[in-house]
């Protein structure tokens, strides 16, 4: 690949020619020399000459500062509400016993950005992305970039959440093992430049099997119940887009959406959500071992209507625990 | 169509059957009786059915308190973050003259839901949507059902927010003529039941006019400067989607992405976001007036790096100013 630097947007601070290394922008080798200690995959080569990265969204600026704060992250756990992760933050501190020196709480790290909420708990990350994949997209790029810049070495990311279950009790804990479209395909598809790009959604067998493991270890202890792995159903939207007949739009009648349902069945699809296409996806292409955990609050093969506000508040803690029983173990080895 | 009973999910609370009425679900003809005075088209008709129906991400529920408190809304400001909103609220509740009892604030209306943050002020709701299609398409599918549900005539939708420019000078006001995807399709795609759906995107013409005269009335006065019109690309990402050389992956080089950049610009595209297809989507199915309206924070042919802090800050306000002038005019002639 040629680096243009005419058209790197030369003479903006952002783009700015690093002067102290020309090689750097006139040599692939180079760019491969800095890459080379790399394990994280397909890595845009034009970081290796941008002089300042400011990631906007979760209000952080590439420095060494930076590097020194969160070189010890291992683990990133996403979910979708900004108060469900601020609780995750203080579960996981409890469970992996991280201590805060007196008259000191986790905060925001991303306040001023106004977009996403993330807390840095020892080498745990806990931060919300909204809803969808555009959403959790620009999580993705920005949270990447930041294990890339402060050299981190091993980090395993997991979207927590909730769902809808096919053809599973609510309150079970579906580990997805790839994510599909609503054509069920195993791909996430992206428009870049004008042209479709599609990346895998296969999710790690060996990290899905580790988590089921732990799952049946603890099942019925701990509150960690019915633990299964299957393949994840990512849709665009809540409503016609998962088959629901309670949207402001409905072109479909009930006997279509439960035969839409029953192929998702026949398919070996066990859940519905927003995020696990891009999630499985982009981590996917940067080899970053991911995993995504979410329990399902209705069986839409029964109907719509999800779990009562009490049994909801119960289930969503599931994979909390799960979660946090995989951390610690892991801790434990490290 | 046909409703069929069977699998409306009877038995559970959502989707009991409405036994007083079961004409409603044997007849076609009591439906559309009960729709018959509605503005809103193509609305689903399976709600006619739904005894209770929470509105689930924005916290609120069908009943007769939220008939009478919110049947006097006229116009849905949304923008992406919560804290711009809450903003816009207290802006527009200043520019309207809405008055609040001593000792009273405005307050998140869906605080609960810890999803989006609304805000009411008399006849004006100023709500975030987040990011992503995904993300505003479950607003806009509960706000459609409220407007409904409250019984709200004429009411008009607007999205304000920041872009990217293409070809325009920063700071421009640009209001979206049609929205187009990523393959310049002026069309917003949505898999359902496993098939595509497609609905168009092209922007209420009048109203467009509307707004871009009142943009030429007040240029260069009171904060309002260089609104134009003009078709908008709405990506799924903000990285590789928009073409950026600054995400953590990038397949293509600096001369590939000036070209897609110059093509948008061939193809009319004066600005680049990620609401726009879904918004002018739903709500053009739906028949109700809907605008866009976003000021360029960077001419993304000059570089890719935003304005500075404090520009942005200002240019910010400027759809505030201009869609609060509107809806001030329309004020005054109701």
């Amino acid at each position: 690949m040629e680096l243009d630097d005419r058209d790197l947007d030369s003479g903006q601070k952002h783009y700015k020619h690093v002067e102290r290394l020309p090689s750097v922008v006139e040599s692939d080798c180079e760019i491969e020399k800095e890459f080379a200690n790399l394990s994280i995959m397909n890595l845009n080569r034009h970081l290796a000459v941008l002089e300042n990265d400011y990631l906007y969204h979760i209000s952080l600026e590439k420095s060494e500062r930076l590097r020194k704060a969160f070189s010890d992250v291992k683990f990133v756990c996403m979910g979708g509400s900004p108060k469900r992760m601020h609780q995750f933050a203080h579960y996981i501190k409890e469970e992996i016993g991280f201590q805060l020196p007196i008259g000191v709480a986790l905060q925001n790290i991303s306040e001023e950005s106004d977009r996403y909420a993330m807390y840095k708990i020892g080498p745990v990350i806990s931060v919300n992305h909204g809803i969808g994949c555009p959403s959790i997209s620009i999580l993705l790029n920005e949270l990447i970039k930041l294990i890339h810049y402060a050299g981190c070495k091993d980090v395993t990311f997991f979207r927590i959440g909730t769902c809808g279950g096919v053809g599973v009790e609510p309150g079970t804990i579906v580990v997805t093992s790839e994510a599909v479209d609503g054509m069920f395909r195993a791909e996430y598809r992206q428009i870049v430049l004008g042209k479709e790009q599609v990346r895998k959604t296969k999710c790690d067998e060996k990290l899905v099997q580790e988590i089921v493991d732990i799952g049946k270890k603890f099942e019925n202890k701990e509150g960690i119940e019915k633990v299964t792995s299957g393949k994840t159903l990512c849709a665009n939207d809540f409503y016609e887009g998962q088959g629901r007949l309670d949207g402001a739009f409905c072109d479909y009648n009930a006997e279509e959406k439960m035969g839409f349902l029953r192929k998702c069945r026949d398919n070996e699809i066990k859940n519905i959500e927003m995020e696990s296409l891009c999630f499985s996806g982009l981590l996917n292409y940067a080899n970053i071992r991911a995993a995504v955990i979410c329990v399902t609050l209705v069986d839409r093969l029964n109907g719509d209507q999800v779990v009562s506000h009490d049994l909801n508040l119960q289930f969503q803690e599931r994979p909390f625990k799960l979660v946090a029983k995989y951390i610690k173990e892991q801790l434990k080895t490290k």
